[in-house]
């Protein structure tokens, strides 16, 4: 079977739509109809509905060299259900867009929509609909995510307020360190093609780079002990970003504390090996798909302690800016989107 | 200003997104928060719901060599209004995801943002949310529409019952046959880079390829004359193809009545001029974004001789199948959604 190759233009656009979509079963109450109309229906009651897209390229987003495609329909499920939850929602449904040049057969484009199948299966979200195209290099993905959240528990970027603890889920920096090892096995590849990745006892980084997983647990475990956040953003392009984006929404600062990062063992033991600052992986590294939040200082019994989240600091006025407060000397250094790495080499001197 | 070439990369992708979408003031009352969090926000309260999503693909949908930016942006808008319209329904919103490569200019795409801008505008939808990457080659537009109807008033494909009338909007070929003018003047101009177009007295053919208008106006029409369609699709594949699309969906057969098929006049005389049959413009050709419906019997009175609306036939039981009835010797012959040129030298015979 995964030697056959069947040539896309023997099935059509409509065959291969029909191919790809005809087991797909709805899950959601609120999927009225999925593919196969001009639209798909949906039905909110009383409900605020949340909606995002986000779009994956090859060459820049991914390199098929070494992300398989079922990994790659995996997360360009996940990257988007993840910005839904980073609006205390619950994702309902999804349509997916490809655009592929005559490259892909038949059996990879199966591949890829079983890595799709399977995030929509294990996060009960409805595939309603798309849209299947040429291209003439390469393979665009283009996803949208849509769900739903009561209308007072909707959690937005611009919430929070001074003395607001500054929380993450997870550890950082651990899709970042699976990047490098990935192209580094690449490298030695192309020199030797004999040669068999060594991955050693890393593959909990692979999994962090190649199928990474939206927090759908935080979100249950903050409603379970009735914390809801006062701002949220899900970590796509790294924790200094990230943090900025809250800052700048919210119109406050804050003060992050280096010693307070969370790091999985496997992300601080490879980049030791590879001669990497983890601060650089944690703040500019991306990818990680955790949940940045602010909680009010009342909420703070309720989380302390928690092993699904850290206390990173705490939320400033405006005036004194996003700080990064390091560890050794307690100095203040501005945390900036990018040009961060060459930050890097002062802390490090 | 139109020589002026700002690098994209000098912005960053967060500086580009804030630059095109500063202005946008949000428009529909169901858009609570639009772009700038990890999802946009709708409230549809006693609603239904509906999506649609297209991606548009360089080299594959739209040539840069002759189609202008702006009119791109429009196009990327006015196609998935069409598919909203084209379930009765009212768009409210939409989200816009472009992957670009290096090539283009801040300039250039604040363009294709002037066109998504005025198609947003003039049909009073919102623009909430997207995603701006890059790409390795080329441009990649996906849009995802967004529009909101009574429950009782959504029109699927599946509706069509035998001895209603199947009707069309509009006229049919027109931006097919703007195609053939625009690659025509299109080689020429290869050959020749100092030959001036000649597109003499085709405006409208040019108008139906490059700037295609979702026909708001007929479902508004159909609205006030108390008219709703059993059955609803949009043409984009062209009239063949999406009749057949009815036909399966509602299980039921047709007779199209070829006399009856609607042309503007342009559409006939470039046919002419250029040897092509205008059937196979209408058949085939697609990118006509006119809506094909069917209603009940019953209300021919209310839509006879409406200039808006042309009668093309009526829907049979399905084991009669779905068949074009020639003009001339009143010949039956089965519609195919693809190869049917070969079956237009028949009928020439």
């Amino acid at each position: 079977m995964s030697n056959q190759k069947t040539e896309l233009s023997d099935l059509g656009e409509f065959g291969l739509i029909k191919h790809l979509t005809n087991k797909i079963e709805l899950q959601n109450e609120s999927s009225i109809k999925g593919v196969g109309d001009d639209c798909a229906v949906l039905n909110y009651p009383n409900k605020r509905v949340v909606v995002t897209t986000d779009m994956l390229t090859e060459g820049i987003h991914f390199n098929l060299m070494y992300v398989p495609l079922k990994h790659l329909g995996y997360k360009s499920i996940a990257v988007n259900l993840s910005d839904v939850y980073a609006m205390n929602a619950t994702p309902k449904q999804v349509t997916v867009s490809i655009a592929l040049s005559s490259k892909f057969s038949l059996e990879a484009i199966e591949q890829l929509y079983q890595g799709i199948h399977l995030a929509c299966q294990h996060y009960g979200v409805d595939l309603v609909g798309g849209d299947t195209t040429s291209s003439l290099t390469g393979l665009t993905i283009s996803v949208t995510a849509i769900g739903e959240v009561d209308e007072d528990k909707v959690v937005y970027r611009c919430g929070a307020k001074p003395t607001n603890l500054l929380c993450v889920s997870g550890d950082l920096g651990g899709a970042y360190m699976g990047l490098q090892l990935l192209e580094r096995e690449n490298e030695v590849f192309k020199v030797d093609p004999n040669m068999k990745p060594q991955f050693k006892e890393y593959d909990y980084l692979l999994e962090r780079q190649l199928k990474p997983e939206p927090r759908r647990d935080v979100i249950k475990m903050l409603a379970d002990n009735n914390v809801c956040p006062t701002s949220m953003i899900d970590i796509s392009d790294g924790l200094s970003s990230e943090i900025l984006h809250l800052c700048e929404e919210s119109s406050v600062g804050c003060r992050l504390y280096e010693d307070k990062i969370p790091y999985h063992p496997n992300t601080q033991d490879l980049a030791q090996e590879m001669n990497i600052n983890p601060i650089v992986a944690a703040l500019n590294g991306g990818e990680d798909y955790e949940l940045l939040f602010t909680v009010d200082i009342k909420d703070y019994e309720r989380i302390k302690n928690n092993p699904l989240i850290t206390v990173l600091g705490h939320i400033t006025e405006a005036q004194e800016g996003a700080n990064l407060v390091t560890a050794g000397m307690g100095k203040f250094i501005p945390l900036e989107a990018q040009g961060w790495n060459p930050m890097m080499n002062k802390i490090e001197e």
